[in-house]
């Protein structure tokens, strides 16, 4: 049994669930190694207190699964069985009477847990979610490698892009470019959404990427991550094209003053809140305390946005092995967006920075 | 009330069902005519028999909700408003008492399905996903026409995609120089995982687009769409780079024919099973039946994946209005793989086609 499922299992028994059924793509993966988008067909993780746990796929998904790390029973299903009837006798030969069921209350549909009640008409059914939360805030050495990995596909990414900027060409224009060298590198999947922003779009909290022409004086603002291995990167950086203004100056300056004291400030110990603090007072006592509408960051691993959340009331303790982003930004309309984003981890002594684009306002000529 | 929130009342009528309470983007999409995706957040579209509907989003979408064509209530919540307390006063000011509650049970979450069951103890709840697909099965012109528009950029897509085929470079390389130009025409995405397939990879059911080279002798297998407006597109053509062998060609002749024959076969009033065996037959016959493991097509329009579903078994009665695809194909390992896709909008006098790239075989020199 590896660590992860260990570790459900504990919280298992220390609240009395006798079934795990865990059916989201990430949290199968994290559990089991084995990653799949089976769309509208049933993917499920099956997890017990003490007993084998079993994983339910797609019969043709069958032979990936068991070259997956996944060492232990696999039900396949075709499209002419019902998998919930499969489901039902695996579980009941493990184990006796099932009064409560832990699913991901946010994932399953109504569909599905239509099922689930009526094979354990008298279970009562719980939230996984939280717990799950919890365990992949913490990543292990495997999992820090491979987002250091896509953190290096993130800079890659944000030097090509800075270099495609000339007079003229759109928004667009340069973010196809990037997204262009980075398939030419393998990259097969974005974080989310790539932003190049512009001038008043980069000012603004809804700009999308768009026809807007870059020119001279403006400041591009590039707001992407890359996928490896299922693992999320997530990068920001603000770049100038020619020579900027004194107000668009003193707003870079604030927002990168801010970002190195909330990464100074990243140890274990601190409250995610007391992180956050630190970077809110600083813009504030510069006066763009206004200008700052969001949290300073979020965790991120297999999914983009996990825990824990950066923001200025959380009080969760930060702790070795945790993967967040520090993201400060000024945004005043008609005058300068910026927001400078880096991917740290946590450990003992503090954070260690992934994503190394510098930091130190670049100008493009 | 337009016509669509019309049919579905009609239909709520009949089936004494006092609210539909739906929140698929698509679904909310496609009746109300307002298109957000909003991440976790709610979104919901309540339709009552004769009461004024009401859309919920979260507030900051509320000025893009009312700039859009939905000309009714619109109730906005912000991240520290509970959205359920706003629902169930605004139900009730509408209605008394709830009996049964329509809504999508493939798609809401068990969470808000239980916030919902707290607000109505008393109703049962029903699907409103079979009768929404039937809805969405029929197109109306506008419709018809951003399909069109997609189709033309597909057809474009395949075009450009032939003409990147040379000696050596791999699908992937040629993937992702189409999708680039269709970036460069506005495109912001694709219907689905675009597929350029080479060699043994077309060949196999499971094919991925890779590293493999393209040698002259080989088909090479596109299977793309594009979306415009939030329709879709699907299109599948095979080329042959260089000459190809016999039993190569008979492959293609005999989809080809099969193609045509089912395109033919497509009308007002025919099942759809008899259009999905007037294609298979053709294929048994030249004693290819083992290798088109797969059903004929499928409805498209919001979805990729609509009604009508064109299987061997489905008895729906084709109709005019739908539109769909005719996508037969043969897959012999180490011989050939070739599918030959148009998507086809029904008239009365039958099939017009609205992929137009040609079907003779072309040959990349």
């Amino acid at each position: 049994m590896n660590q992860r499922l260990l570790k459900l299992q504990t919280w298992m028994k220390e609240n009395g669930i006798e079934v795990s059924f865990l059916t989201s793509t990430e949290n199968v993966f994290y559990l089991s190694g084995y990653y799949t988008d089976p769309h509208e067909r049933l993917l499920a993780l099956a997890v017990f207190q003490e007993e084998e746990p079993f994983l339910v796929c797609p019969a043709m998904e069958v032979p990936d699964a068991k070259r997956s790390s996944w060492g232990h029973d696999i039900i396949g299903y075709s499209d002419i069985e019902n998998p919930w009837e499969m489901i039902l006798t695996t579980i009941n030969k493990r184990i006796n009477g099932v009064s409560k069921v832990a699913i991901e209350k946010e994932h399953m549909n109504v569909e599905r847990y239509e099922h689930l009640t009526q094979l354990f008409p008298k279970a009562s059914f719980v939230s996984a979610e939280e717990k799950l939360r919890l365990l992949r805030m913490i990543k292990d050495a495997k999992e820090l490698k491979t987002i250091e990995e896509a953190c290096a596909l993130a800079d890659y990414a944000v030097e090509f892009g800075a270099s495609e900027i000339k007079e003229g060409k759109t928004e667009l224009e340069v973010l196809n470019a990037l997204e262009y060298a980075l398939k030419q590198k393998g990259v097969t999947e974005m974080s989310f959404s790539t932003m190049v922003l512009t001038g008043a779009n980069a000012a603004s909290p809804h700009g999308n990427p768009g026809e807007t022409k870059i020119r001279k004086g403006d400041l591009v603002l590039f707001d992407l991550g890359v996928v490896v291995d299922r693992y999320c990167s997530d990068i920001t950086r603000t770049v100038a094209y020619g020579d900027i203004n004194d107000k668009q100056k003193e707003i870079y300056d604030t927002v990168l003053k801010a970002q190195l004291a909330a990464i100074e400030a990243s140890k274990p110990g601190v409250t995610a809140a007391e992180v956050d603090l630190t970077a809110r007072r600083i813009i504030a006592e510069t006066g763009y305390g206004d200008y700052f509408p969001h949290r300073l960051g979020h965790g991120l691993g297999i999914g983009v946005h996990e825990y824990p959340s950066m923001t200025e009331t959380n009080q969760l303790v930060i702790e070795e092995g945790m993967v967040y982003t520090i993201e400060p930004g000024i945004y005043v309309p008609d005058v300068a967006g910026v927001r400078i984003e880096d991917d740290i981890y946590i450990t003992a002594d503090g954070a260690k920075i992934l994503t190394k684009f510098p930091k130190e306002l670049q100008i493009i000529k």
